[in-house]
């Protein structure tokens, strides 16, 4: 569509292209070399996209199974690393999940089948070896959330079937999302939203616990809103029982412990490993003392213990099978499915991205979406439920010193112990030590008063986004709360795009001071541009040169499109008509020729100025640096403005564009008839390619080359070259007030 | 929230701020003034927004109502004008609003009501003295459409009841967006949705006319979708009748006479104001022609007309009264409100956006949407359904020569008198000339091939969104239609937000060429900073030097939010990690030592670089000045990625910035550790108070001023001083391969 296009440019001979104007002649005598920019076309840009397609089908399919890169280097060093982290994951594993099982509704062995799964199927997917997949708490809460509502709807079904259902739909969800590459999304929920979610979900969960903690959760509803169970578990306060001994005591065991080694560990820094796994296995300590306990008290009446304990779990898998999904299940899990799919995403991509961050390795985000797609597709199929990656077991088979996703097997490998050997010891675990454990684990979710400070000083308005967020979670429920503080992210986001303003900029001419040890050198002089208003925080004692003559610098700090068109365009209108005269001077001289929406009195002749000092208005400077893309909305405003000032002022007004970072963007704006000029080129930009590095002196054997498209005069290299554009083209007569330039 | 703050400077006396450091006493050496920069808090914030709340109240009530500026000088030229286009626009309002309430399933004299109050009320309110408010053919389908849907559900409710309640909800919508000033929505619909629903609007109605027209209306059901009537015309063209002759011939002679009056004001410009009359009212003389040939065909057997005729027209107001709303109609109207009030906003602020540019007066459009709102509140109390801006009388207003938004009251009366005096005449208005007027009317809003062809090239992709809009209309309907279109188009928003990348930029040393008639100049030597990769379209030719020794210079072209977070950063890193080495060499000498994502072979140590060439990494500098905000997420990344890049080279890397336009993005910035070194200031860029505007002398009288807080040495005026501070941090050993500067 463009004139003159050129792909490649041989030194030093004249381009091919036969270009005839007066102007690009005369840039001939200066250069030695032309350049015309080849725009692009949908069609180079397609053979860009389609290029070396077998290629692209090859790695995309490799990209799935990305243990295929690692397992043939593997080795007895990375052994020994997996082997401890994967005992270790799998040694907390068994008490957690069991725990968590219990938030999802779900008999205990459920949660069991749920992280033997994780764990054997994750590895095989992995691009982190840090994630462990499995039950984990806000997963397990709403499952439960879902398994109730549904089951109070549709009795036919049981609860664990509806959480195998839930863990199929939504896993196949995951996996497309990670196959079509849209992993992307997970970027659209903000870190305060994320904080809002972690903090919110446990408040709620652990408030949910306490009454089974204190042994009256059987007198008021557990699952409802958080106030309410705070407000209801002061109400029957008096239910509590024999299980709040046990329960107060090993939440005070498990932070005793964690506090004592941590305390330890900075004292005997040299064995900080021992105490590290010491702490990490505190959880699996505190379950097996509080079961002796619980046996102790229960094992002589254990048809009324007088705790309460866990009960039968029974030995290996006994809900292995393919899971029921019919399109009653399906419509009635429609509501639930976007906070079942947010949740199983958000957590394990935010702890993979920064364990990964940590590690100094990169994840790629589809393929994890398709490694949680996975898990949840096959776990149903060994009846479980749906899992994600857990974020205090990531960050401890983290520390454990893990060396490949491969630790998975051996923690599967532990587990699958306990679905076939323990079983029968788990009858006596104390429900109360079960309950501290969660409080103990989510309590670390919480965002600590240190990163809410530094929320409120990074973003005010995004510290408000958090708290709405954590109140809507405590007031309703943890799926309205993620929804509220994701959607109030996404309103900031486009009135942030939508409020975007420009700026007026002058020029001020700087030294450079380069401070040595003791004493400064001065070096070159150039100008900067900075905001007349000194709205960036410049000195405001230094006052920036505007052009003047009607020459006005405009900066445009964001991308221009639809919602932002109009904010952008408007204030630079309104300045310049308040700062130039009109073309056509004394336009309404009686009251009957003036516009109406003119504030004047009846009488206009009488106050009318006689000699408007102000200048015409004669060009624009668009600063167009920070400006990514310009739309259709966008361009067509450029055009309505062009049109409106070129009739105020009477004559063509030329519009100079500094800073155009895309070909697409000049494509944009050439279809709209910007960057060429009548005048055509004045002032232009070469460099110097032979002597490019040299000290300033212009040999003249070396090849001066212009640096944009001679064919647009009105493009241009930086605002030093549009300002001095601009000035050149005014009217003789108008140039004696201008600034002249320093010259080297 | 940032340590030294300070309001105001007195030249030339030292700041009275104390400042010990050593760093800051080395500046005073050389400036004789101190800058300290005050960052905002959310106080300062608040104290300035809030600042002179009575005037604020006052303007902001006074705005309801705009006509009070204006009326005291109110004259006898402008009325002259007003009265002309007045009398026109009621003209044409009166036959296209009976054919216009046929659209909305409505009786004739409804359009009349719905017109007359229209223009009564609207000029109190009026920030555009164009717009001419009334019924119009795509709000009247949707009316049409609304009152169908209804009215099936609940045959209690009459049609114009329905028409009634619908105007009123929508306006209480209408005037709240206004009144709470969320003006800005109307400006997240993009001009290619827009364009999209105009056009298919249009195919729409003229298709849902053409059975009217051709007299097989009876057959089929003409509010089906386009496709449809499109296919069921061909099968029932059989019915086709007399109203075919009528029809056909009104839609020719239409056609017919604006192309003989355009071609004759071409020819005769002197007479160009009489053939735009002539033009303007070719309608109401196509109404009245086939009125008398209705009249002679039918008037001798009035019961049986043997071409469909308007029938009885009541004479006067027959449907005042208090509108009706009960909770049921609320209820059912809660799907369509929506797409009503995107219809009633949308065209009316296009519209009014546009004449204001043509007339050269800026609209206010919350203002605008109060008075739509107003308009449809107190319309169903005289009988009237939605009505908003009209395209066509809009031009035909302003073309016509309107002073004042007055005119309305002048059409006004007219419309009265079309109410009362003419209903007997209106009896014999032949249908088919009613539905010419319409298809003549919509066929205006299509886009042409001239647009098309400019979307294409502005941008293909909204191209293809403007396509799906009209596809989807001629399938389904006119509401999905738009829906489609401004969720697609709200979708490749967010898309282009979340793919945005930042670039590696280089320096390159550029002449200015100055062209002068006959010679040129050669100015300047200055440095620009363009793309690494040339993405920005700059010569090819031309090499830009990256720093080299492990300072890297970024730049970022958008914001920094959390949708783009890490796709800014990502390649960022990898870059770096490909370009230099690790701070701790020969990190992996063994296979047991490597981490498990590095694809190598089985024996590292063979494959080993002995000697790696790379530099370390030592500084960034990032471009900020495309970045206008930068949120959280965006920041927490730049943290981590901080951390990530520290660990690699093993010592604390400068993260340099440039361009920072907001006070907020600093304030953001320091909060999390960025912009102070320990190093102190080095290199920074200062101004000549004084002697600003001169010829580079610098006279030792005038005052060297910093231009930034010199208490951040790494915030940066611009890219060279980044530079030359970042260079001058190397070690001294690695400074050898650095490119001296040019010294002034």
């Amino acid at each position: 569509m463009v004139g003159h296009t050129q792909d490649k440019l041989e030194l030093p001979e004249l381009a091919a292209t036969a270009s005839s104007s007066p102007a690009l002649s005369r840039i001939r005598t200066v250069t030695q070399h032309e350049y015309f920019e080849p725009y692009p076309t949908i069609k180079s840009w397609l053979k860009n996209e389609m290029n070396n397609p077998t290629q692209r089908i090859k790695n995309y399919f490799l990209s799935y199974l990305p243990f295929i890169n690692w397992i043939y280097r593997y080795n007895l060093t990375w052994f020994w690393g997996d082997l401890i982290a994967g005992l270790t994951i799998g040694a907390i594993v068994i008490p957690q999940s069991m725990a968590y099982a219990g938030l999802a509704k779900l008999a205990p062995q459920f949660g069991l089948y749920s992280s033997f799964v994780g764990v054997m199927i994750y590895w095989l997917f992995a691009t982190s070896k840090d994630i462990s997949i499995g039950p984990v708490a806000v997963m397990s809460t709403l499952t439960g959330n879902v398994v109730e509502a549904v089951h109070k709807e549709y009795p036919q079904y049981e609860f664990h079937t509806i959480a195998s259902s839930l863990s199929l739909i939504a896993g196949c969800i995951v996996f497309a999302l990670g196959m079509f590459r849209l992993g992307f999304i997970v970027d659209f929920i903000p870190l305060p939203a994320l904080a809002a979610f972690m903090t919110g979900s446990a408040l709620n969960i652990a408030m949910g616990q306490i009454p089974t903690l204190m042994g009256n959760n059987k007198y008021l509803d557990t699952r409802a809103s958080t106030y309410l169970v705070f407000g209801n578990f002061w109400k029957q306060i008096s239910h509590c029982n024999l299980n709040a001994a046990l329960g107060l005591t090993s939440l005070f065991l498990l932070y005793l412990i964690r506090f004592i080694c941590l305390r330890a560990s900075k004292r005997f820094p040299t064995k900080e490993k021992l105490f590290f796994f010491i702490s990490t296995l505190r959880a699996v300590f505190v379950i097996l003392l509080y079961l002796f306990i619980s046996w102790l008290i229960n094992h002589n009446d254990p048809k009324n213990p007088r705790t309460t304990v866990l009960g039968t779990v029974p030995r290996g898998f006994q809900n292995m099978g393919v899971p029921y999904i019919d399109r009653t299940l399906l419509s009635v899990f429609a509501s639930y499915l976007p906070s079942t799919v947010i949740v199983l995403l958000i957590e394990h991509i935010a702890i993979a991205k920064s364990f990964g961050r940590i590690n100094n390795y990169v994840i790629d985000p589809n393929q994890e979406l398709v490694a949680i797609g996975v898990t949840n597709i096959f776990g149903p199929f060994f009846g479980a439920y749906p899992a994600t990656g857990s974020f205090s077991r990531t960050a401890i088979k983290s520390k454990a010193g893990v060396r490949t996703p491969l630790a998975g097997l051996i923690s599967g490998v532990l587990i699958i112990l306990g679905i076939y050997a323990l079983p029968s010891m788990f009858y006596w675990i104390s429900q109360a030590s079960l309950a501290a454990v969660i409080i103990h684990a989510v309590g670390d979710l919480i965002v600590g008063p240190k990163t809410l400070k530094q929320f409120w000083q990074a973003s005010p308005i995004e510290f408000f986004i958090f708290c709405i967020g954590v109140i809507v979670t405590i007031f309703s429920s943890i799926e309205i709360g993620i929804y509220v503080a994701v959607i109030s992210s996404g309103a900031l986001l486009l009135f942030r795009i939508a409020k975007a303003r420009g700026q007026f900029v002058g020029r001020v001419q700087v030294e450079q001071i380069k401070l040595s040890v003791d004493n400064y050198i001065r070096l070159t002089t150039r100008h900067i541009y900075v905001p007349l208003d000194h709205s960036d925080g410049s000195n405001p004692t230094i006052i920036p040169i505007s052009p003047g003559n009607g020459i006005f610098i405009y900066r445009l700090n964001e991308s221009f499109l639809y919602p932002n068109a109009n904010h952008y365009i408007e204030p630079m209108v309104e300045q310049i008509f308040r700062e130039t005269k009109p073309g056509k001077s004394n336009l309404y001289g009686s009251l009957g020729e003036q516009p109406w929406n003119l504030k004047t009195s009846r009488h206009p002749e009488r106050d009318q100025q006689k000699d408007d000092q102000r200048p015409c208005l004669h060009a624009l400077i668009l600063d167009f640096s920070g400006v990514a893309h310009l739309d259709i909305t966008g361009l067509q405003n450029l055009v309505d403005v062009r049109r409106q000032l070129d009739r105020y002022a009477d004559k063509k007004v030329n519009w100079h564009f500094v800073g155009l970072s895309r070909p697409w963007l000049k494509r944009a704006l050439i279809s709209a008839g910007f960057g060429s000029s009548e005048q055509g080129h004045t002032v232009f930009s070469v460099a110097n390619v032979h002597g490019n590095i040299d000290n300033g002196e212009n040999n003249q054997d070396s090849v001066l080359v212009p640096i944009l498209d001679i064919n647009r005069p009105l493009f241009h290299a930086d605002l030093d070259e549009a300002y001095e554009a601009a000035v050149a083209s005014l009217p003789q007569k108008d140039k004696s007030v201008v600034f002249d330039d320093v010259k080297v």
